[in-house]
């Protein structure tokens, strides 16, 4: 672990820097983009707009996002003491909103970990390519709505941990 | 009214052909699409997803969508009483996927109106550009998802109900 900082080992109960960006954004403006420790990962707070119908809030695909989405999903019923994730992309960057609901996402770039609480659905994750990521403590209700970059490719998946570790810390595996 | 079908008059309580589109959909295949009395509106039964872990419904915006979005929005925590859409777009197109929760949705070309019930979150109706649309019903928890062809644009709208008329039977108003 030379020359790294220390990743935390173990992934629901890490405490990782929990929620803390969740609630930096809080105190912030109406809407922006919280940079994560994690490279490449960002917290965006998108523009909501209420009025007596009810709340609408929205994503310009060539403006608010840090990609183009080729594909779109929506994951619910996940039972709460379930785990979702535990993989990393190669190519695709997504996109995760808890549209209803909350749950937790830990990020990690293999060096660096830090965890999200999306409890508002103005919120938006944004996971570049190479990020292990890990979703879970869905509420009941939770619906987690993820914009892609990518098609849906079994091939670009990594789902070892270690194989993510010695693609993104290719001087340790040399 | 020479010539054309009668449309209901009266919005929210039109029995209109409620709820039968849907039904035929689930008596049909897991997936497909249902064509609407409506001119260019589909219901799609999307792929679901189930394990243990939960469940997953996708879009693949170049296979399953009758077009490309460049926009997403989401709308939500819409009181019950309340009614949304009431308008039509000259160009942009939509397609709406009750994600989480129930509501209805009036679709309407001028001529023929159908109501559909969006009752669940593998359900996805495409309303193509000059369709008048309403949403109404929504229950407590309902989240309301919209994948849109175009960015967001106020000139896009049509309004009022007798100018989306004269455009949809402009022989009429010769």
């Amino acid at each position: 672990m030379q020359g790294h900082p220390a990743i935390i080992v173990g992934y629901v109960d890490a405490p990782a820097r929990s929620a803390v960006a969740a609630e930096q954004v809080r105190g912030a403006a109406h809407s922006g983009v919280l940079v994560s420790a994690v490279r490449g990962v960002q917290l965006h707070t998108l523009r909501e707009v209420q009025d007596l119908r009810g709340f609408l809030c929205a994503a310009e695909f060539d403006l608010d996002l840090p990609f183009v989405p080729k594909r779109c999903f929506w994951v619910y019923a996940v039972p709460n003491q379930q785990i979702r994730g535990e993989h990393a992309h190669r190519q695709c960057a997504q996109f995760l909103v808890a549209v209803k609901g909350q749950l937790r996402v830990v990020t990690d770039d293999g060096t660096q970990r830090e965890e999200f609480w999306l409890d508002r659905p103005n919120l938006g994750l944004y996971l570049p390519p190479m990020t292990w990521g890990i979703q879970y403590g869905y509420s009941e209700d939770a619906v987690l709505m993820v914009l892609a970059s990518d098609p849906y490719d079994p091939q670009d998946y990594i789902r070892q941990y270690d194989e993510f570790l010695s693609l993104t810390r290719p001087q340790e595996a040399a």
